[in-house]
């Protein structure tokens, strides 16, 4: 790529001194707009439709033949409808990007862009909805009419604590693949990642004093993942400190998360944290000194992934990090949720699985790892977001981990 | 069309006789399903995305500035997203073909089918969405929650009562095209062969005697049509009979057809109905003898387009009809609704449309009967749903009369 650029410790980006607040510094407004006019996808027919004989097969009257055969065999829409290789990306437009809340019709384009990397990376057809309400309810609901029309749902860009309860009410109660990639694929990259990080600087997941900050859909996902992963020690923090059972009031995820977090119980606030801790996660608006990182253990590895501007200034985390990834693409090791998503549901979808379980999710996880591991170092601990391995990698780990447990 | 056959008065066509219940006689499950393997459509990227600066346009960051200004302007997701040129085929299930209430995920395949046409005649994006719900509060409420991902909303396949409900609610909740094909597409393209027709026997719309049999979603809407096109005397028969405004009970929207039809206050069933009458339009299940059809004026029109039984004989209607259509794709005249829809909504889109009018309606109409008036015959009062003048000409005239009312 050429558009990377090379860092070593101690030197500055060179495009962050003129744009600190954009990977691009040179993306112009008319370049943007006129790559989206008109939408960014598009449908077509997979057969042709030339002759009257072709039309009499494709819609009436022979397509009642494939109706009948679906009324008696539901499962046969699979193999007979899209249903079986399309993924319907749904947001409420409730969290959007770094936008927050700017609602059902502005988040399109973020969910047409994300169907092109369905099709581009897993050749997956997806299908953008975006929904006008914001009640659990009522989400939950409509997602569960539309269902039919699908072969698997990936939610979206919708807020905390909200997203927690929607996914878990969908999994529930839908039998196809339903998975929340603001939560699940930033933690499948960040444990794929922080696996490499460990094997090029000889420590183990379990020995790890974890520190991440944010405790929205992508922290909460990623503390419990690397929990599954085996690392004993992770501390989170919101905006009011470090999580802790005697902190109140806690939502109910904030209990949860107390629960099965932060077992040296350490109370206070990203100071408090980091003294020691040889891991920092950054999945937060949150700011992290200088001061903090020297209280850090020695060579810490740092995922200050906050977009477009990480917790850690770019100068310190090169300065102090053995490791560091960050969530942009003109930096190394960009932890891009791409490199799970496609691959994930593809995976699913080919084992006809009925959920995406945690085994799925740490199989995904540990392949992404395995294709960076072929040419590890410290600015190559995940695959480059354009390495045309990865989602075939994923998509057969998922697959055999989904047929492994039915 | 090689596989359409010429027929004149009292010749039976031959693939009726081998198989009365399918207009391809030699269309077997094997080449149908073949045809549906993996599905019908897919979605494709417009756009390149081959290197990081592109995913970095089509996705984050770049994106983010689309996001922006249509949450400034929303009218501008017209322009950024697919949803200026997307329609989505909405379905319940619940009348499906002559199948009846199949449910949402078998009638998935009709629904591609149509999305295949909406590409290949119109060139738009159709996105098949079958509900898991029969509830009319629920249908409008979830596909009012849809409506920001998409520019239009083609209702299929809803069963009657339920059908007028639903799309009068939705018409007046959003500010997007909806139109349920099953009536308008239906009573459009009726209307156009209907005008050729007395064109060619030299009748005037306001002097025919017209019968109608049916009175479901497309009996409706062709009776309100034709009485908006110019006819004065419209009958009406359901199940029951003739409707008239003393026969009780009656459905709310039968009462509406028993106020704005029936001037000679007929009573009884479908002898006392065709009686003198000039022109049958059948959209039923009913059935049309021999006597019946004697009784009607001299050289009438016989529409008879139940599918896949017409509810006349094709030997009887061509030995007593000038002029007779069906909806089978292997006699002339085939009422099909593909000339209609596809141009209507790239019309109405094309013209940003909030609504699809009785005045757009009309001229779809219109557009489609005088591509045909280029060279009018009995067996061709229509144009073929091949003839691929027909969408463009029907498109432009919808925009026009759309503009008009701006």
């Amino acid at each position: 790529m050429t558009d990377k650029q090379p860092h070593t410790s101690n030197s500055k980006p060179s495009n962050t001194t003129t744009s600190p607040s954009h990977s691009f510094a040179d993306l112009h407004d008319a370049e943007i707009f006129a790559a989206h006019e008109g939408g960014k996808i598009e449908t077509h027919s997979r057969r042709p439709l030339e002759t009257v004989r072709d039309l009499s097969i494709a819609y009436t009257p022979g397509v009642a033949r494939v109706c009948e055969a679906i009324h008696e065999e539901p499962e046969r829409a699979r193999e007979y409808t899209w249903a079986g290789r399309n993924v319907a990306i749904i947001s409420d437009g409730t969290a959007v990007l770094g936008l927050g809340d700017i609602g059902a019709k502005a988040a399109l384009p973020v969910m047409e862009g994300k169907a092109q990397l369905f099709g581009r990376f897993a050749g997956l057809n997806a299908i953008p909805i975006v929904l006008d309400t914001t009640d659990v309810d009522d989400l939950v609901h409509t997602i569960e009419a539309m269902a039919p029309s699908f072969g698997a749902i990936n939610l979206e860009d919708i807020s905390a604590p909200r997203c927690f309860e929607i996914e878990r009410r969908l999994i529930e109660s839908l039998d196809i693949p339903v998975m929340h990639d603001d939560q699940h694929g930033t933690a499948i990259v960040i444990t794929a990642a922080l696996r490499n990080a460990c094997q090029l600087l000889n420590r183990r997941l379990k020995d790890l004093k974890v520190v991440i900050s944010g405790a929205g859909a992508a922290g909460v996902a990623c503390a419990k993942m690397l929990i599954h992963a085996g690392v004993r020690d992770v501390i989170m923090l919101d905006s009011r400190g470090i999580i802790h059972p005697d902190r109140t009031p806690l939502t109910q995820i904030k209990q949860e998360m107390a629960a099965i977090t932060n077992p040296r119980r350490i109370t206070g606030g990203v100071a408090e944290a980091l003294r020691g801790a040889d891991t920092f996660i950054g999945l937060s608006r949150g700011h992290v000194g200088e001061a903090a990182l020297q209280s850090m253990a020695a060579d810490p590895i740092l995922f200050s992934l906050a977009n477009p501007d990480p917790e850690i200034d770019p100068d310190l985390a090169y300065k102090y990090g053995a490791i560091v990834a960050t969530g942009r693409s003109d930096l190394p090791n960009q932890i891009n949720n791409v490199l799970a998503f496609p691959g994930i549901f593809h995976g699913a979808l080919a084992a006809g699985a009925k959920q995406i379980t945690p085994a799925m999710k740490l199989a995904a996880s540990r392949a992404i790892a395995n294709v960076a591991a072929e040419a590890l170092d410290v600015e190559h601990i995940v695959p480059s977001p354009l390495d045309g391995r990865v989602a075939p990698a994923v998509s057969a780990a998922v697959r055999a981990a989904a047929l492994a447990s039915k």
